[in-house]
């Protein structure tokens, strides 16, 4: 069945798309029969991740690249990397509708990625996904990440190309955060430039950037959008394409692909353990009846 | 060795309490022996979780808090949950001074956790300092997380009692990633409540709490302050030690524990894979030598 499905997307066929998309989401095991098959077919995509503090404004600067590039013949898709409610274990961004001027359009394809109550996975979720559009012909495949946690931050760095998008005038704990995502950005978007603000942010980053010394000896663009208003989204893929254009570092893919290799081996090992022994072993630890150490001896033991 | 640093920890103290927490934070082998002779000490500290939105002043309401405590002669651990640079694999914050005012004070100790350039694992290494500081006979042990993503989230969740900071007047998405993180919160704390919008905000969450219905019945507090004048701060303490008081549901205990071994033994499984296996095998993938399903096909077979 998986090989029928393989055939129909990679012949365009969008409703298969969508199937499969729903079999990564789920972590069908048919995801994985099918993406060991697809896998050849990948590697054309250009990968983009954007990412951010939260109100920088990720979803509507996507929303324009998405516009601009279905405008050139591209086609488009997007990954909005969401958090989840631990205690419903629905995906709480699901009914905040997203992109909804491209929804009829079939050269752009949307899913959003949640967490299932557990930590983790998403890197791994979100890595499948990434190959499927790939495979499927996408020209650029977006992912956007909502949270800005040290996981979304990883997730889009393993993109080809990262975006970070800034806006002028944040408070504390976000210049923090900052320093955390500020090394990951191959382009910096300062959206919202028509803020006050936005010529001290970007003279700011100039004098990180004049410190900040990059092994690939790229020094990253700055970019001033408006993208409620359109603006600089032509410039924006002008810096994401200029930086593309020289080509991945063999170093950095390998890099990239050895993060993945292990977050998809990390979700296949902690398969193994049934999910009622870590009901279980919860409660003879809460209880003080067991020692954490001694049940993980055991399991590793089994394992 | 081990057994040495042990009993010296459990006699309080504070230099043999930095070492252990330097082998929770390097992932020494001497941390699990360590913890494992402590565990049957631990179960005694309140452990307090703290998150909320960039720039809703969490670090300040986490001093805060230290000082009432302090006045009330409890000893305080605070872990400081923070994202790190991938690329260098220092701490990024380490260097913003925590909390200045209580360095000299050997009955405040703090600790910064950071992931070491991989996602997760950050769970895990808090998991074991919690226990380290309820063990060395910390009163109240604070865990404030610094990112807002899905791991911080699940983080500040794993404490006994969790409390969500909340600003008026954040931005859209800061809405979204709020309704990632209403649930957890037993205790609100509406911050920086001089602020216009602190009714409106308080509004909104009495509405969204009359219509979420917890398993365990509790309708969380809310609570108004203004942490860097110090207001609301016993008003604060006062919430969580009623909410704490009802004690910890048997149910949320093993829970809690469950997703922390959980968290524990996937470190534990990774660490069979060498490191350069996986820096060797994402070379073969970026370069389509091999496919990543049977690298982790062998992978699986192997452990």
């Amino acid at each position: 069945m998986t090989e029928d499905v393989a055939q129909r997307i990679l012949a365009g066929d969008v409703r298969a798309l969508a199937r499969a998309a729903s079999w990564v989401e789920n972590r069908r095991p048919e995801a994985e029969a099918l993406l060991r098959e697809l896998f050849p077919r990948t590697g054309r995509a250009l990968i983009l991740g954007v990412t951010g503090a939260p109100g920088a404004g990720k979803s509507t600067l996507c929303d324009q690249l998405t516009e601009a590039l279905r405008a050139e013949g591209k086609t488009v898709g997007v990954i909005a990397v969401d958090p989840t409610s631990p205690y419903t274990g629905g995906a709480i961004l699901g009914d905040r509708i997203r992109m909804q001027r491209h929804h009829a359009d079939p050269g752009v394809f949307i899913r959003s990625m949640a967490t299932r109550g557990w930590l983790g996975g998403l890197a791994a979720a979100t890595t499948e996904m990434t190959m499927l559009l790939d495979a499927a012909g996408r020209d650029v495949v977006l992912v956007e990440t909502v949270g800005v946690g040290q996981d979304e931050v990883e997730i889009a760095r393993l993109a080809a190309v990262t975006i970070v998008v800034l806006v002028p005038g944040m408070g504390d704990d976000v210049q923090a955060i900052k320093a955390g995502i500020m090394e990951i950005a191959d382009v910096f978007v300062i959206n919202k430039a028509d803020l006050p603000g936005a010529d001290k942010l970007e003279r700011e980053l100039k004098s990180y950037l004049s410190l900040a010394h990059r092994p690939d000896g790229w020094t990253p663009s700055i970019v001033r959008t408006v993208a409620s208003e359109g603006k600089g989204i032509s410039e924006t893929l002008e810096a994401v394409r200029e930086y593309h254009s020289r080509g991945s570092s063999p170093d950095r893919a390998a890099q990239i692909w050895s993060v993945r290799l292990r977050e998809m081996l990390r979700e296949r090992l902690l398969d193994r353990v049934p999910a009622q022994d870590f009901v279980a072993a919860g409660r003879e630890v809460a209880e003080q009846r067991r020692n954490p150490y001694s049940i993980l001896h055991d399991w590793l033991e089994r394992l």
